[in-house]
């Protein structure tokens, strides 16, 4: 659930830190989409956002503390999750957002993933907003438990969510397929279905 | 599938250029794993495979040559997908494969996915494997439907094998989660149940 980090919404009305930062998190990220982690610099940052070098090393002190914080910016996003009235269709609208933001050209989200790799700062930031993300859309399975769509109160909402948008990444980023535009709603049915026949069931043991 | 990329088995009974070929890719293969593709350079492998610099440069030319060639000497293993006499079994036997090949610390198979984006090269051939090998597995789906396990002959095995595979690699390497040793099974089991309840049933326009 990438699809937040497109946005800039991280530019509050505010004074001049919150000024700079969104100049400094803007040309970072088009900086990583135009030339990749590789050609990341502080310098290359601090030129493309008319701000003072200095003041991007003392504020963020290296490329890992950019990659960090624009992360952190696409975490204070106001996302929500899709409420379409209905498991697949909200699986599907999730999964249509994923690819929108792995298909971009460039992609911002496989840029910052690509950048993950050589960063352990940037791989705990991305962990860390992955995990948040999941958690915040475990409402779309508690909604169709309410409604009666999976026949059990005991569904792992998580290893459902992970089941339902894993083959987006796969396909798109480690197996850099052309973009199916059936996948979304494909790889979204195809979890309900298990989901259904019981196969995100936590065992009686451990939902005690 | 990127198991058998961690054996060496290019190493043919052969004469001198299947040798210095066999020695120069387990040279790759340690830097790849030592220093990440970052680390990577055709001195460093010269030196560790303690063949001649311009040998190296004269046959690879670049790294993304030097990538190029250990993910062909992967594909040319005798890798044969599992055959445990269920469709359930033979999917969890192979996320088995995948997870090993993932949590190997260090991991060759990240560091080559990690290479491939900042290497065309690397990508095309890395992309390429991933083809064949998802190729070579779908005799799991055809065994499956010879036994009788998914009541349809319309079963899009590759889809079925994504849907399977891709938690592994999700959670392993973008999610970076540890390591869930039951994992492999359920991914497996979830998609036998969405199989079994016509999830990855071609349509019979497109079948036909």
């Amino acid at each position: 659930m990438t699809e937040p980090l497109d946005t800039t919404s991280d530019r509050r009305p505010g004074g001049r830190t919150a000024r700079i930062r969104a100049q400094v998190l803007d040309a970072v990220r088009a900086e990583l989409t135009a030339h990749g982690h590789e050609g990341l610099t502080m310098e290359g940052v601090a030129t493309r956002a008319g701000v003072h070098r200095a003041t991007v090393y003392r504020r963020w002190r290296d490329v890992g503390g950019l990659l960090v914080d624009v992360i952190a910016a696409a975490g204070e996003i106001d996302w929500q999750p899709p409420d379409t009235g209905s498991l697949s269709g909200d699986l599907t609208a999730l999964n249509q957002e994923i690819q929108e933001s792995l298909v971009a050209q460039p992609s911002l989200a496989v840029a910052l993933m690509a950048a993950s790799f050589h960063s352990e700062q940037a791989a705990r930031a991305q962990t860390q907003l992955w995990t948040d993300r999941y958690a915040q859309c475990e409402i779309l399975v508690e909604r169709a438990i309410e409604r009666g769509e999976l026949g059990t109160q005991h569904t792992d909402a998580r290893s459902l969510l992970i089941a339902a948008t894993a083959p987006l990444y796969h396909q798109m980023v480690l197996l850099r397929a052309d973009p199916d535009p059936q996948l979304p709603e494909r790889a979204a049915q195809a979890t309900v279905l298990a989901a259904a026949a019981g196969a995100f069931c936590i065992r009686r043991e451990e939902s005690v």
